[in-house]
This record gives structure tokens, C-alpha cells and sequence, in this order.
């Protein structure tokens, strides 16, 4: 396993997934799967999916930064750190974010989304 | 365990020490730690510490804005996400940063820093 394409294949796909059809995230997360999105703490792929797609905005575009990523242990999980900014539909300006994602194995060989924390960076 | 308040005293503990007195944070990794410091990658305690230390800036300030946590799962680690702002001396501006840090408890009872990925947000 090489955390690091795991890595880029993930955010790639999350970001164009989140931009395209948010409620298909759900696919990524399981009911042990926690979101803490601006300090708003939600558990389960229901609950996940229930919040990214009731936030205030219908279109949006992600652009990454930087991506960063560890092996998060002997369970070999992969933690992934992203930095980027969000354009809203109808807004001139963009909003940059941080986010780290706790990437788990599943038995069929792909990952799912134990963690996941968000937090729009304030200037 | 309760993460929130297993990360609140590793805050205030790892960024006093940061700004205090650098070369004792190396208590707080292991030979399997990782940092990971704008994209620069680094593992074990000792070269965690040199790569601190030898920052080029001498005393800082840290100032923490929010403060985020989660299991991380099973093996009772505990994953935080923290935003601030770094005060450099004699600079009168500050730098934003985001960074995140897995802790994994120790037999001892205590937390060591398993991961730990840094990013200055830039505007």
C-alpha cells in the first residue's frame, strides 16, 4: 500500500464527487465514520450525507493546495491533511479551507473515511 | 478516555513547550513518529527534534484558535486538528498554520505523537 497514491486517488475523487453529487459521498463514509465540520460534531454515513448535503450552497468548486499524508498505524489506515479554497456558485471571492481525512481499509480492498475534519481557514 | 479533554492538555502542553523551551517536544515522539512540515518529511524523535530546533527563527509565539478532536478508532488514539496563528520575534505580522497531530496512548497511561502534518495557510 503506498499512502501516497492512496492519498491523491481519494482526494481527487472526493472533491470531484463533492463538487458533482454530494450525496454519493455517502458511499465513502460507515456508521462508525465521524465529521466535525466547523465544529459541528456528526456520526454516520446518514448523518454525514445529511449535513454535506443541506450546507448552504447547491454548486461549488474545490481547488487543492497541497495534500499531505501518513500511514496511520500498524491497521493501516492513512491519514490525509488537504489545504485548498471553495468557490461558492455566485460568489466572486473564494473561501480557503483545511481539512484532514483518517482513511481505513475495507475487507474488499478499497478505503472508507473513519475521520474527517473540516475548518474554513479565517484571515 | 475522553478525547476532548485528552486533546485540549496536549494543546496547551505541546505549544507552551513549542514556545518555552523546543528540544523538550522530543518526549512527545517516538522512533515511529512522523512529521510531516510544509511537505518536508521527517520520522523518528531525535530528527523530529533537530528539524524543530533548528527552524530558522528562535522565539515564537503560539496563539490557538480552534481545537477539534476524534477517536481515531480501536487502538485508543486520539486525532486533533488545531488552527492558529505563530508570532515570530521581532515580526509584526502573524502567520496562520493548521496542523494536525494522532496521538496513541502509551502503556504508561500517557499519549506520544504518532503523526503530525503542519501547513502555514497561505492567503
Amino acid at each position: 500500500m503506498d499512502p501516497d497514491a492512496v492519498a491523491k486517488a481519494f482526494v481527487e475523487h472526493y472533491y470531484r464527487t463533492f463538487d458533482g453529487n454530494r450525496a454519493a459521498l455517502g458511499g465513502l463514509y460507515q456508521d462508525a465514520s465521524m465529521l466535525t465540520f466547523e465544529g459541528d460534531k456528526i456520526q454516520g454515513a446518514a448523518a454525514i450525507v445529511a449535513k454535506l448535503t443541506s450546507l448552504p450552497f447547491q454548486q461549488c468548486a474545490h481547488a487543492i493546495s497541497t495534500v499531505d499524508c501518513q500511514p496511520s498505524g500498524p491497521a493501516g489506515g492513512v491519514l490525509v491533511f488537504v489545504s485548498g479554497s471553495l468557490q461558492l456558485a455566485g460568489e466572486s471571492h473564494t473561501l480557503k479551507f483545511s481539512q484532514m481525512f483518517h482513511l481505513m481499509p475495507t475487507p474488499q480492498g478499497s478505503f472508507y473515511v473513519l475521520n474527517d475534519i473540516f475548518r474554513l481557514n479565517y484571515a
